[in-house]
């Protein structure tokens, strides 16, 4: 791609974003749903025999599959970089004194969904038990991104509630994975592959601890053992070292979301380790100002690939009342699931709470589009292990649960802490 | 390309060249000769088949050329957001001040280099005269990437000396696309295209014009219409309002960067402009800050990029005889053609000086790879318009000037201004 094209594209999505969310925002709405509709506007206007982004190069179609330029590689920087300053925000000790309570939300908010999920589409539908299967998986994915987007852009970071589904989210996305690695071994196998899923949970409990400890006992003394032994490497006149703590704490999270991909865990989990690791640092207000202007320019990348992952030429009459029998369940089994989970984590939590929490808890963003999409190409005893239809329909009910709850969610965090 | 492998390549080039840009700047080299030469390791050490770069996926090798994957668009905007901070930190009046000096600056730095790569392949070497033109050009481009973070890193930016270089470096830059507009329109049509080189001089005149007057007379005005009009969008607790100038900026320096490539002009001369546009505005230093910590992670893409566009293996005994002699050209034409283009338009100008500026435009960078990778893709009577020998001479030549001159330019200013 040369450097003409690469700038048309960035150029037309960095404007359209930027303006929706500016739109949106002056409205109430959260700015990541006019990304979102940007992405699904682009891809759905259809001149001549291309859509809009066809056009201006975003992708292209081989084989009925979108194959992204840059957008997705910006997307998923955009998505690592917001959890890395979630990461920063958040305090460690916060978030092991709300752990139990996250723990329990994030279990219940699993178990609820998938059994919603399965039922559905085992009894209800097609009956067909892989089908059923990923589908119960996809109603399990939770997205940290969007949630923590709307926490993040109306300072409600350090409540308890943001807190709460924070951890429970990345908790989530550990489990999610979890019940993925069992769906894709189940339908690869034909059997349950236990082996695999006690590697996975071993790897993913060991990345966690490891971070957690390094942060709680190791860093603090390697930093005393700096400022007692000054190297020298801070000199003035030096803007490779004054820029240090960014390229340091930069070059941790690439490296940490590297490790989780590679040992089979989401790269956003690596990146929002990262943060906490360094969100007990000296320099943690000035970095969290460095990240936050990167921020500023790749994070909507993100929301725009979402949308721009959508095919609306797929929603037939047929689907319509399947997808919103699907998005219910899948808001009804998040809330409620959540809900539970909270209520049973502390009993004195009020409504107020557990409304939070619950609706905090429902987008699926896109971490349901990619259950999906892998549904999509296994193929198990001769067919795929998800339909055409129901990918569509898990697509639908990824952006509906998307754009539908952040304006709730806000509006729930501001009846209980005001406009911040 | 997979975020598994996105994110090994950024994270292994990330932390390789921020480690060998301190350990280089530890010993008073800048930082950048140390990422060039990460590039050209990284491409260089061959493990079997392969270059670690291939092993990492920083680029594939189809038909002898390299094909990049992401490291090539992070390098293009890198130096976009390099020249738009150098833009941002150019008062318009002070560049106006120095226009005299820096236009015989440019031109003279463009006729001397010129006739002796002219005159040197005519008489002395293989005589062709496509070959001759093409080396000519090629000795005409400056980079004014590389001087840039010299002045920009070592605070040097708002000296007279650096101030004639980077306007004579964007002149060049002007000057450049209308040689090679000349070069490649008279090897394309075996004459020379008249039509074409007045058109691409007229637009280049009238981009610069309109943007110059923008600032000094347009913006200011409406700027003062908005102050006199509130319109409610700064609003507190707006987070993408009070983002704004920084979206806004970031924009008009994407749209003036693609402008400037639809119009046969280089993106970086919009990404200057746009920078120069919003110098005059009152949230300047806000913004200069948030643009830098976006450049401490971009920037060094450009220089790595550099590196990795060198082939060691096309080095031969043949061609070393041939590329020193070019590179003493490249040098000694630069240097005395712009010492006198200096001395030209300030009698008064003193030996330090001239020597700054001299030193400052000797860099080809990767504008001088650019020419002739262009020259190998130009067929002629038949051949290429450039030899691959003498493809390889203009690349050493490019390579060797950068990664010379920063270490003598940054002493030379040190002499003059002492350690900023």
């Amino acid at each position: 791609m040369d450097l003409k094209d690469t700038l048309l594209v960035l150029t037309v999505i960095f404007i359209l974003i930027k303006l929706a969310a500016a739109l949106f925002d002056r409205f109430g709405i959260p700015g990541l749903v006019g990304e979102i509709l940007v992405g699904i506007l682009l891809a759905s206007i259809v001149v001549g025999d291309y859509s809009v982004a066809e056009y201006l190069g975003i992708y292209t179609v081989s084989d009925g599959k979108r194959e992204f330029y840059l957008v997705d590689t910006l997307a998923n920087l955009g998505v690592i970089f917001l959890l890395f300053s979630i990461g920063l925000e958040t305090r460690i000790k916060d978030l092991l004194s709300v752990g139990r309570v996250s723990l329990l939300v994030a279990v219940s908010g699993v178990i609820l969904p998938f059994a919603l999920g399965y039922t559905y589409i085992y009894f209800l539908g097609d009956g067909n038990i892989y089908h059923a299967t990923f589908m119960g998986a996809a109603m399990v994915a939770t997205s940290v991104g969007i949630t923590a987007r709307v926490i993040k852009d109306n300072n409600f970071t350090n409540t308890r509630e943001a807190r709460i589904i924070i951890s429970a989210d990345v908790m989530d996305d550990i489990l999610g994975m979890i019940v993925l690695a069992v769906v894709t071994g189940m339908t690869k196998s034909d059997t349950l592959n236990i082996g695999h899923i006690l590697i996975i949970t071993f790897e993913a409990l060991i990345f966690v601890s490891v971070i957690v400890l390094l942060s709680l006992y190791i860093i603090p003394k390697i930093r005393k053992l700096l400022k007692n032994h000054d190297l020298g490497i801070h000199a003035k006149n030096n803007p490779i070292f004054a820029e240090s703590t960014l390229i340091i704490s930069v070059s941790v999270c690439l490296g940490l979301s590297l490790l989780a991909e590679i040992i089979g865990l989401a790269a956003i989990i690596g990146a929002f380790l990262a943060g906490i690791l360094f969100s007990e640092c000296s320099e943690r207000e000035n970095l969290i100002g460095k990240i936050e202007s990167v921020n500023v320019l790749l994070v909507s990348f993100f929301f725009v690939f979402v949308g721009l992952q959508i095919d609306v030429s797929k929603i037939t009459s047929e689907i319509v009342p399947t997808a919103l029998f699907v998005i219910v369940l899948a808001i009804i089994g998040k809330y409620i699931g959540c809900g539970i989970g909270a209520k049973m984590g502390d009993k004195k939590m009020n409504e107020a709470s557990i409304n939070i929490i619950g609706l905090g808890m429902i987008p699926r963003g896109e971490v349901g589009i990619i259950v999906a999409t892998l549904g999509l190409n296994t193929v198990v005893s001769g067919t795929t292990a998800i339909s055409p239809e129901l990918y569509t329909v898990v697509v639908l009910m990824s952006v509906a649960t998307t754009i539908i709850i952040p304006p709730m969610l806000l509006a729930a965090f501001r009846r209980k802490y005001g406009v911040r």
